[in-house]
């Protein structure tokens, strides 16, 4: 079967989160039940997907890769249009490839970013109270500015991972991470590109991040919460709706 | 009772409009519990609120103006922090002031800014579903504005009102109307600036514009309309979604 690769946006609102769960609808179950219609599979039959990885309850996607076998050669772009057709409006299908039978959309990615938006307005702005965190308080920019830089690098991440991870290596690779103030939309920006990530942990930076900018917590407190390797040490976890995965990064673009 | 005038912004996705009906959750309905209970009034009594004009359920506003008499001199600063910590966050007080006796956010209202947004992309964005009308063919966008400029002045514009009003006179004055392509977000944004308008009209004015932009309908189809009278000759109401009202004027700014 030829194995196709796709890359999706969605409005995560509504939805457990990516993965499918019990409690909820999922957007991997929407992807899926789409598939199924599209190639008319029996009952009890379905078409399998993986992603790059999990998104949580609420957090959003502008570039999500997912990959799955399809029974039948289909052009990429008449897969995208009938997907489209499909599926709700908070998902959308942006690009698809056919791929190698061996393209991993999890195990072959090198590289992800993140973008954390925080409105700053003093009263939350009613058209990004589902896509930002609302913090209306005053904040040193500097001194998150400062403190972000000490997790650029190759680092245990202990301390911001989510204590019902699964993973036991928690070092992570960060290649950039920075934090802007938007002046056009009363934002802040909080900008993650990292080899990979742990469960919540750009949430748990974000809430970590927050603290040190309104004078909580000291500037240097990630370089120590990277030495303590403690969870219960670190920042609240930020909510889920300032969160998007921004782009999932291959050694070669599945949709060149 | 002192008067006071609150300026709004809410995303009226949720909402069956801003009127009180019985069949869902209104705009008005939420803002007169939060005064109600703001002002601890007993059981079976409550504050009254009017505003500059209903807007129709899934329609959202940037500048909407209501007015209303609470039973107690308060600091506008003190009211609108009030009003909003108690509001759901997809409503936003934005201004408060208080007014002379007589102030009456329709009476008085001199003119009203209204966009609606279009989103072009050829499969609609998931963030902004709830906030435009999705519009993926082809368009001369050309036509409309040369089209649009047909309703500049005073008209009769009983072909752009719903048959469900109650107003018997259809004449309104517009000043400007305008419709552009905005290359950053990939939307068509339509913009009238009028002293009053009809119920439905920017709707029905923007599906038939549509209708010229795709070809269906030449670019002198607004002045024949104009003339037709007949609410049955014109193009289709354009979906709620995509309008926003966004300014109320008064002869003078109330919250200044």
């Amino acid at each position: 079967m030829p194995r196709y690769a796709a890359k999706l946006q969605y409005d995560g609102t509504h939805y457990v989160g990516y993965q499918v769960q019990p409690n909820g609808p999922s957007i991997q179950a929407e992807i899926e039940k789409a598939l199924k219609l599209m190639a008319k599979l029996p009952k009890g039959q379905h078409i399998p997907t993986s992603s790059s990885g999990r998104t949580d309850s609420g957090v959003h996607a502008l570039g999500q890769v997912i990959h799955f076998d399809y029974p039948a050669a289909i052009q990429p772009d008449s897969m995208l249009r009938a997907l489209n057709s499909i599926l709700d409006s908070s998902i959308r299908i942006i690009q698809v490839a056919q791929v190698a039978d061996d393209f991993h959309s999890r195990y072959h990615a090198t590289g992800k970013k993140y973008l954390y938006r925080v409105d700053t307005n003093r009263f939350p702005d009613p058209f990004k109270r589902l896509y930002t965190t609302h913090h209306p308080y005053r904040y040193n920019l500097q001194n998150m500015q400062a403190a972000i830089q000490a997790i650029v690098g190759t680092h245990d991440f202990s301390s911001f991972c989510s204590s019902k991870t699964d993973k036991e290596n928690k070092v992570r690779t960060i290649y950039e991470a920075t934090v802007n103030y938007d002046e056009a939309s009363h934002e802040l920006h909080f900008y993650f590109h990292g080899a990979g990530f742990l469960y919540n942990m750009v949430r748990i930076l974000v809430g970590t991040l927050l603290q040190i900018g309104d004078g909580l917590k000291p500037v240097n407190e990630l370089e120590r919460l990277l030495e303590a390797q403690n969870r219960n040490e670190a920042g609240p976890t930020a909510p889920p709706q300032g969160l998007c995965m921004m782009e999932v990064e291959y050694p070669e673009d599945p949709f060149k």
